[in-house]
């Protein structure tokens, strides 16, 4: 991070990385990296009409805007939903970047541009969606060139994403709901009863994190619905202190997750490919012990790679010129 | 049902079945059958202190027990947990009637027996618990003799539990939260936003429960919480009409009851011993339909079991005598 006037000076792009419950601005310098960052709680699902997005995006990068008027805005994400700003339809797999840079569309007010979602079809299982995580993996393939001929990419949370790339592609994809799963059972379900608010929690329980893992790893075959159950059942018959068994939920959750999701790896024959982990690094760091835990395996990670991915697709599509020296 | 003066002169038994949710209170004959039945909301989830579980059960029972003062009462469920009138220890599996009947506890007031829940444990997994469903299994063997032997059980519900009966005794069992993650899904989730309040949906999509119960079958090695995004991707891409997804998840999350719970009964070869449902009627149909599209196999269906257990409880414990003509 740099002080925000130089940082203005030097920006090729404003970036917007806008979910459903929140706002990323970053003024994106030549190198793909986030030269300033600002982040908002108005995400997509708090916003309605495309005045209120009009709006909302004046609050969080007006003062760039019209400091540097002549910088293109490109915004990715829920943004781009059927509830969002625009309705932009999805690109379908595979796609690269300049597949995805041809389905942008305007806003109305014409001040900024937004990314199309990915859509996952035709392979006789049900459609899958993203919408934010396809900019996330350009920009991965961007910063480390080494995954774009083969890779296996990994972005955990709410609604993690499984994304298979080849040739600089991303050919297939699988979402798991592992964060919204654990979210509801803890807040929802009998099993949040015994656990301790997490500000009680005092640290991260690692050892009980990893009994959930190889508990999904050794015994995953009885279901996830019923391994779930243990952590009631461990509580009750004081097998497992209370303080430790968010974190064995966790476990267990994360587990499942790679339970199905190696085999689908090796399914796309990527054993040998590079595993890559992008988000945010403490939860990237969770997710790096499960693997190892769960089979040996050693992901690469990445942190925020949306800034980076921004700048290529505004490339691709011409927004911004590309330069030989980035 | 008979008029409730000539089943207050015949009953041998008042029984309660005390859940979480509610209570189902029985004057019970010598058949094990109900008499008569009332049901109240006053679940022992909702009732806190000893004086407070008597005043309840006084309102749902306290004129037959007035009128029979003879009459034993006896009580099944998570009235005996820590959290209800009496913590009544687990029974631990393998468990008969007879262990059942051994580990019961009367309250302070002495006007009611506790029967105890099943605790299984020692065989290196995490322990599983139940409480009413054992009372249940019971009867489920009095009124059907040929399940004695060998059988696989399994009680639909908020836990679902899945249970191997060997010569008359409860072996192992396993529960699944198939309900109750319906139940979070539907309300909590992202899930639950493009459903249909149910009083919209019309009926039963037959359809959409066995495409999704057929989804469990043949990709849930794509792991469940990949497979319930579904659920959303079909209902964004117009796919599936709305009022049909709640249905679809329905049969995507009992497929994976079925398809973990199917696979542990093999493991305790138990293929070709009877499969029995016990639950109610419309819970028991969707299973039956969901089993028969998963496999072919056809299940015996018991309706409320818990009558002819207490009685039969209440007769191994020596509060009613057994009668040679039942």
């Amino acid at each position: 991070m740099v002080a925000e006037a130089q940082a203005l000076a030097s920006a090729r792009l404003i970036g917007i990385d806008w979910g459903s419950t929140g706002l990323r601005a970053f003024l994106i310098g030549a190198d793909g990296l986030a030269l300033v960052e600002r982040a908002t709680a108005q995400g997509a699902s708090t916003v309605s009409g495309a005045e209120a997005y009009a709006a909302v995006l004046d609050e969080a990068a007006g003062d760039w805007m019209r400091a540097r008027p002549e910088l293109p805005v490109l915004a990715c994400g829920m943004v781009g939903s059927q509830y969002g700003w625009v309705d932009v339809p999805y690109a379908t797999c595979p796609a690269d970047a300049q597949a995805l840079a041809a389905g942008m569309r305007g806003t109305p007010d014409g001040k900024a541009c937004i990314v199309p979602g990915l859509l996952k079809d035709g392979d006789g299982l049900p459609p899958d969606l993203m919408r934010g995580e396809e900019t996330q993996i350009v920009g991965a393939l961007q910063l480390r060139p080494e995954l774009r001929e083969q890779a296996c990419i990994v972005l955990p949370g709410t609604h993690s994403k499984w994304a298979q790339v080849r040739g600089g592609r991303v050919e297939r994809f699988a979402t798991h709901m592992t964060g919204e799963l654990y979210a509801v059972l803890r807040q929802h379900s009998v099993l949040g009863r015994l656990m301790q608010a997490p500000q009680d929690g005092g640290g991260f329980d690692e050892a009980a994190f990893c009994e959930g893992v190889e508990m999904a790893r050794d015994a995953g075959h009885l279901g996830m619905s019923h391994q779930i159950f243990s952590a009631r059942s461990l509580g009750v018959t004081g097998r497992m202190p209370s303080s430790a068994l968010a974190d064995y939920l966790s476990g267990l959750l994360i587990g499942h997750e790679l339970r199905a999701g190696l085999e689908w790896r090796a399914d796309a024959t990527l054993d040998h490919a590079p595993l890559a982990l992008v988000g945010s690094p403490a939860l990237c760091a969770r997710y790096q012990l499960a693997l190892q835990r769960y089979s040996g395996v050693r992901a690469l990670v990445l942190d925020n790679t949306a800034p980076a991915g921004l700048l290529c697709l505004a490339q691709a599509a011409g927004l911004v010129a590309k330069e030989n020296a980035a």
